[in-house]
């Protein structure tokens, strides 16, 4: 609906990817409805996956030994994070909902996209002490992981050998973002584009398109260990 | 014993944190036990956790479209990956066991540490098809996961907010190690190292230690559904 703010992170090299069309077809509908879309292009950014004491300008809460975790907390506080960070949490804040598009490499998110996760989501902007899941600090959010597979689905059916797909999305999606207080979208999985024809992959992309259209009715998942697990 | 190879991939920004200690533990340890032991250090060598053109020497096998998994497959066939990558899979080739050493970042390895699963375990050198899982091409391997973790082990417990802390090793060791054929040792996990005593982390030092005084003698686990999510 017109105002609502959308989020994309994408995370793929090539333009003309199934990714890509899939990130291009959001931002083309969700801007259809009146949303105001932002897209963070992660290799187009040559974003930092790395989490070093570069994020942190300035001097160091302790410069004997050097703890991530504790200088990223103190620098967001006194506002001395990294520039591209302050960013992305600006990018963040204001945003309704969060998209995440990308391939799945080794049952997770590539790495240039975990590092959007480790550097961005600071203690103290995404979650506190004790603002954590329900309560977590981007609360009133939703996040949606839409994502393609080089396995099939039936290589990610319950029983078979790569296990229930609802495993793998354990950590990304109630580990971060329950824990940071989003609320959870079911996700958008486009299982094995490159095994299929040309016309497959359209279809893919209208099924996209016309998920978008009335995504902002959709409840979120209760993003508990049933909805993985059972 | 005598002879046998390990390689330590290693990701902590301080020497002197527990992970740089437990890092150092297993490096002495199996170095008195006559192994012959490599590390990674993953920050210090700057490793670059993105999977980019960069990756390729030469030309690409199709530059109309870039696709990651195809370029590095063909560029691992015709020796035409960058050096980076060719050191790593040389001493993953060698090694009879790799162990991982991390902080647990956001339910899982740190973005450069997943930055090096995603790089160096190329098809053609980690896997092919039909060579994955139990017939991976790195089979006669073991792995094992060492961890810190932010939680205390209560909040890991089966049935609490952040579930059983198996459920998060699922694609990690499933996903990535036994899909390539690795053999998979129980984790090693110390729960909550900055939030207990300079005593107790020193127990946790030494448990390590004890540990690998017996770990050539361990058995895998059986890594499958059931040791996940039962």
């Amino acid at each position: 609906p017109p105002g609502r703010k959308v989020l994309v992170v994408y995370a793929h090299q090539e333009p003309k990817s199934l990714n890509g069309s899939l990130k291009t077809v959001a931002v083309e509908e969700l801007s259809k409805q009146g949303c105001s879309v932002t897209v963070s292009d992660l290799y187009a950014m040559q974003f930092e996956p790395r989490a070093t004491r570069n994020d942190i300008v300035g001097c160091l809460h302790n410069s004997e030994e050097f703890n991530y975790g504790v200088e990223s907390r103190e620098a967001y506080k006194r506002g001395g994070l990294s520039n591209d960070l302050i960013e992305e949490q600006k990018k963040v804040q204001e945003a309704d909902l969060l998209i995440f598009q990308f391939p799945l490499y080794w049952f997770s998110m590539p790495a240039i996209m975990k590092g959007w996760m480790d550097r961005v989501l600071v203690q103290g902007f995404a979650y506190d002490f004790p603002n954590c899941y329900d309560s977590g600090l981007l609360k009133n959010k939703l996040a949606l992981f839409s994502f393609t597979t080089g396995g099939s689905e039936d290589m990610y059916a319950k029983g078979s050998i790569s296990g229930d797909i609802r495993y793998l999305l354990w950590p990304m999606q109630h580990g971060i973002m329950h824990f940071c207080g989003v609320k959870v979208l079911a996700p958008h999985i486009c299982f094995a584009p490159e095994y299929v024809s040309e016309e497959k992959r359209k279809e893919m992309l209208i099924a996209w398109a016309q998920r978008l259209k009335t995504l902002w009715k959709e409840e979120p998942i209760n993003c508990s260990p049933e909805w993985y697990f059972k």
